[in-house]
């Protein structure tokens, strides 16, 4: 495997040499991107594709980057909680399940049965289809904050179901890991969704109400920073948890930045973690290109990739979500356990690209009569500086 | 070598739970020094000397814990650097030299001949030599801008001396390896002196102007936050030079903030990047404590340290400067590349933290005159979160 590096500790030059090259390719391809009005994330994972062993080969990711990428994918998804109040979501929170729910049947069915119909084995259909349901509440959460329309019930509604979606996504991805060892075990499948369950209620109902109560302490801390400290904690303390119970990681971070939402603008917590999400986001989405073999794109498994992407765009169209980092988060846990071949997990790389690349001029369509006058202004004033 | 990891990729779980128990147990005893009134630095060390390999034995910092350190090195010295502004050195510069001159000469003769009237070999005695000439750039930073003093001429002028004894400590220890390598190449090390000077002189005159005439550009860039990403990369940029010509990657990191210093306000860097400082810098004081085998404390390496200590508390009464992160960075470097063995290592850190215990009081004491009288309360209402 190309893409593994040399288990070997890096000299210092080294690793800072890589960091450098990945953090400015990845901005300035993103910037073309921009400039092109496309999303910058895509130019990000382009970057990796091309840059990375799998095309030109002058960037070979080592496990230190990995890990670094790793971290980025957790503030992703932290920054992305902090910006969604929870009490939004518990507001939308049925109808949120109901559309969640067809963001999850449909989306798993048709990616299940083209994959089983092209003759593959079932847990690589099971996988394809948990990929698609799946979605990006970051991409969401950016391209809703872009229009301005963050605050209306249709964005919180989207951006509920997305995060159940994801959730969904998650347990679907257990149940190709049990099929993938032989044998499903369902008694753990079981514990696993109660796992996943009673953590996201925990997480939306009662977590908010603990940071309300420990405010009042916080201030008597002498450390400076306290609140982006604690806050700190409790994001990596949840990844941690998360990916212990066997969600993701970054379900956990998205969580714990949901726990601090109501506090992120009295506490400034926005910038400041902002600012660490800059600098480590890059590193994931090379990463997820560098890992993109680009070669097995011909043939069969290009049509394959189309085909899938045309069936998620049905499914954006549907449920209005993009699919975007778990959706890619999920192929590497797939990719990086064995549990699926390089083709399968470029053809979910691929689909990613196809729906975050139409997404956004999508989602503008259908918001088309809720977007404020004055955002398309708001909107340039922001992108000068 | 127990603090050597196994060159094994984390799984993403393990390398979670490492990072959220470092956090939190730096963080904790930290904030325990806080409520002492003890400098908050010294109980990340502490926690990494108590938990780390050579003690309880809790927490073994991986590979990836150890780069992770290193990027926070970087950015504790990027911060310092935002917070100094160029033309104040500049203003400062031949005092600032003199001053230097004298933090290089008396802390470099008092450690080498201790060290070698105690008998050590002359690649030891010169290496306490140099990471006493190394000085405290953050700590030095915090504690004065603490006391509010950081607009006055002195304090300028420390700072400014600081950044010069820091570059000579870095050259001596280039004299250090080549020492230990058993032939000192005097070519080498005009090089090396020369790139160091030259890289000096450009950085303090010139960067900023480069700045000042890419500024109007930065505007029509489409990223957004186009500011803090070009920053960022030059920091990234300048840290990697730095430690290809031969001085330490924190020294780039440095210059990189002075670079962008007079900026960081307009820019809004400061809280973005504090962020990523705040998450990155306990990874770097622990990793510092978790090498550091306290069983060596006996005998006769507990005099040693004890005696270059006290040399050492006489030098930060003649410069001013207390020996931190940078004397860590020679050690760190030292004890990585064997130059020098586990004992002497132990000393640098042992007096690196008593200087750090006993610098602020004296500071302190030293600026009594010219403490603003509202610098108390303010100091106390900015505790307060």
């Amino acid at each position: 495997m190309p893409y593994a590096a040399p288990d070997m500790p890096q000299g210092s030059e080294q690793l800072l040499l890589e960091l450098f090259a990945i953090f400015v390719s990845a901005k300035v391809v993103g910037e073309v991107f921009e400039r092109l009005n496309l999303p910058a994330v895509l130019g990000e994972i382009l970057a990796g594709i091309g840059l990375g062993p799998y095309a030109l080969g002058w960037i070979i990711p080592t496990d230190t980057i990995h890990s670094v990428a790793e971290i980025g994918a957790i503030f992703v998804l932290f920054s992305a909680g902090l910006e969604t109040s929870p009490r939004d979501l518990i507001s939308v929170g049925r109808k949120s399940l109901l559309v969640a729910g067809a963001g999850v049947v449909v989306p798993f069915i048709l990616g299940f049965a083209y994959m089983k119909a092209r003759g593959d084995v079932t847990h690589e259909a099971v996988f394809v289809g948990a990929a698609m349901v799946a979605t990006s509440v970051g991409i969401t959460a950016r391209v809703l904050g872009d229009m301005r329309v963050l605050s209306t019930r249709t964005a919180k509604l989207i951006l509920g179901a997305a995060v159940f979606d994801d959730i969904l996504g998650m347990v679907l991805l257990a149940v190709v890991a049990g099929l993938a060892s032989g044998s499903l075990e369902w008694l753990h499948l079981g514990i696993l969704i109660g796992e996943a369950v009673t953590f996201a209620l925990f997480m939306i109902f009662i977590a908010p109400r603990l940071v309300r109560r420990i405010e009042p302490q916080m201030e008597r801390l002498s450390t400076q920073n306290a609140s982006l400290i604690v806050a700190l904690a409790i994001c990596l303390l949840l990844s941690w948890l998360a990916a212990k119970i066997g969600i993701a990681a970054i379900i956990g971070a998205f969580f714990a930045g949901l726990m601090f939402a109501d506090y992120a603008p009295r506490w400034n917590l926005l910038p400041r973690v902002a600012g660490i999400t800059e600098f480590l986001a890059p590193y994931f989405f090379f990463a997820i290109g560098a890992r993109l073999n680009i070669q097995l794109f011909s043939g069969d498994v290009l049509v394959a990739a189309i085909m899938i992407s045309l069936l998620a765009i049905i499914c954006v169209g549907i449920g209005m979500m993009p699919r975007g980092e778990v959706a890619l988060i999920v192929a590497l846990v797939g990719l990086q356990s064995r549990i699926v071949t390089q083709s399968t997990y470029a053809i979910v790389v691929f689909m990613t690209g196809v729906t975050t690349l139409l997404a956004p001029p999508l989602l503008r369509y259908l918001f088309r009569d809720e977007i404020p006058q004055d955002a398309e202004n708001a909107e340039v004033a922001s992108v000068q500086l």
